[in-house]
């Protein structure tokens, strides 16, 4: 029987209906036949020793151990950005309907490792610490382009989630305004926390941990669970359990702690479902907003199991074919091999 | 070099970023390999004489010709429904975060013509026509329940789009809710509205008009452009040339234009693109607004040409290759065979 549930984040209802179902034992869609895993591929621009196939290097982590790669984690600018440090953030209208701005912005890509072909669900925690760190350090500089209003850091993993280079990595865009998505999240948790003074997502995963049937995994810092209104099957986020509104400001002991859950929670995915396409995605506040109450950063996966249509484009309403709770458990009977 | 542009239906900010290009002249990824044109497969459940494999037929529009198949156009319920008509639209909360309502609504299917490999532009426009005529009953007769607050038009075209059956076919949801986009578009046109007296939908099918750089088709009662903030390559939207809130109202007269103007829009796709997945969707007022001044109907149609990845997921920020004036120029370029 069809329900539909309330996503309090975004006020949207989203669709649950397990009829037409993709459950979690059988019919998930596997990304595409792996590839023979490799160290380094010939042409790869991200691999080591290929470093002059990429623009000039933003920034690295050096590799302590010496061996094959002077860096363990590389930040280049994206060869084809889709937002540019050069273009001015100047608004050209026609008095009409026709507004446009320079694409004023900057677009990054962190390389997670030398490794061409290990997924950072197999990365030592200490690795993703380090592509932690790196993301967070190109963040807070960024940030000092007084011209960009939000940073938004994504992973692509699988090409059906959009990756055309395999080597794993993260980017980064730096934008000139605040993206929609996110101006909307913070419209409802503002008003959250106008109406009753809390944070709406310190209050959701403080009632996620009470309900317990959607835990993903959990830390002394961080919890992850599947959304009670889900929007798509097996969407997983990581919230911290201690207020704080921006990634930019995560201390060492609590990155250290997020790497731990993260790699779990990446590791008890793609056990389950057979290393599928996800999307990563942080979601934070805009420039100005650091210190403020109302929101929670937070890490929303979402791997692509489905294919959005004509319903979701025209509506916006998101047709879910799983329970979170369904996932959830689905995830907890699953054996994960606990390798590196 | 990148540039944004406003979209003030939304009041979103698009990304155009043609140096990551898909150019009009190559690269266009075409729609799996077309299987050999049949008329009637076998286990297709709208075929003709395959009657049997659906639930129960809720309209057709009968065959006058006679022939092989008794109906023209079929109207029967989804077999695998996102909302059903049994179900209650009564809010279930637990007085915190988690609210729920019974999947109240109506999934019904559209099946275009007995023909299972007869693409909707190879149609003769009356055959069009009798499609748009059964969506206009459909929704007429499904808002006469009041519980549904909006009916969601659309249609998925190539498994790209979201097609699970390869028979062409519309669909149709009706919704207990208005869903967020919509709510959205509603709330921006009735500010512009409340502004400036003007339906904004009727200025800017006006400033496309008198720009004529993204002009696709036109004739006498509706136009086809492309925006200027096109979310994605080729996105192609319909406008009616004359104010009527809802696709619910339009008259035989305009009926029969917009067939004529559907047929030729999706033939110039279909030849320039090589018969590209896309979604077709009309959007819509909510219950009651169907004579209001503040929004003009519309088809969006969206060739689903590139893969959304994770800033667009991240952000809501659409990044687009190809600007719409480039898209409209290829279009024109491109000699359509005038076949029925």
């Amino acid at each position: 029987m069809p329900v539909l549930r309330f996503d309090p984040t975004t006020s949207d209802w989203v669709v649950f209906a397990p009829s037409r179902k993709l459950r979690p034992h059988d019919g998930i869609p596997k990304s595409a036949a792996e590839p023979a895993a490799v160290t380094v591929a010939a042409n790869c621009p991200f691999c080591a020793g290929n470093e002059a196939l990429t623009p000039p290097e933003i920034y690295s982590i050096p590799n302590p151990q010496g061996g094959e790669s002077r860096w363990r984690v590389r930040v280049i600018p994206n060869k084809f950005p889709a937002l540019r440090i050069e273009e001015s953030p100047a608004r050209l209208t026609d008095g009409g309907m026709f507004q446009s701005m320079g694409g004023c912005g900057a677009h990054e890509v962190i390389v997670e490792s030398p490794d061409h072909s290990r997924h950072l669900s197999q990365q030592p925690p200490e690795q993703i610490e380090a592509v932690l760190r790196a993301l967070q350090w190109r963040y807070q500089d960024l940030m000092r382009d007084p011209r960009f209003q939000t940073v938004v850091i994504f992973k692509n993993h699988g090409s059906e989630a959009g990756t055309s280079l395999p080597h794993p990595h993260w980017q980064l865009i730096a934008t000139p305004i605040v993206p929609r998505l996110l101006r909307m999240k913070h419209f409802e948790a503002s008003e959250y926390f106008d109406r009753t003074g809390d944070c709406l997502y310190c209050v959701l995963a403080h009632e996620e941990l009470k309900a317990g049937r959607r835990i993903v995994a959990r830390n002394e810092h961080f919890v992850a669970f599947m959304p009670f209104a889900s929007h798509c099957p097996f969407e997983t986020w990581i919230l911290p359990l201690q207020h704080q509104a921006s990634f930019k400001l995560v201390d060492a002991e609590r990155l250290w702690a997020l790497s731990m859950l993260l790699k779990e929670v990446l590791l008890k995915l793609c056990t389950a479902l057979g290393d599928p396409a996800y999307n990563l995605t942080i979601n934070d506040v805009p420039r100005g907003d650091e210190d403020k109450e109302y929101f929670l950063w937070h890490i929303r996966i979402q791997p692509r199991l489905s294919t959005p249509a004509g319903f979701e484009l025209g509506s916006g309403m998101s047709i879910n074919t799983v329970f979170p709770e369904d996932a959830a458990a689905f995830l907890g009977e699953v054996p994960i091999a606990k390798t590196a």
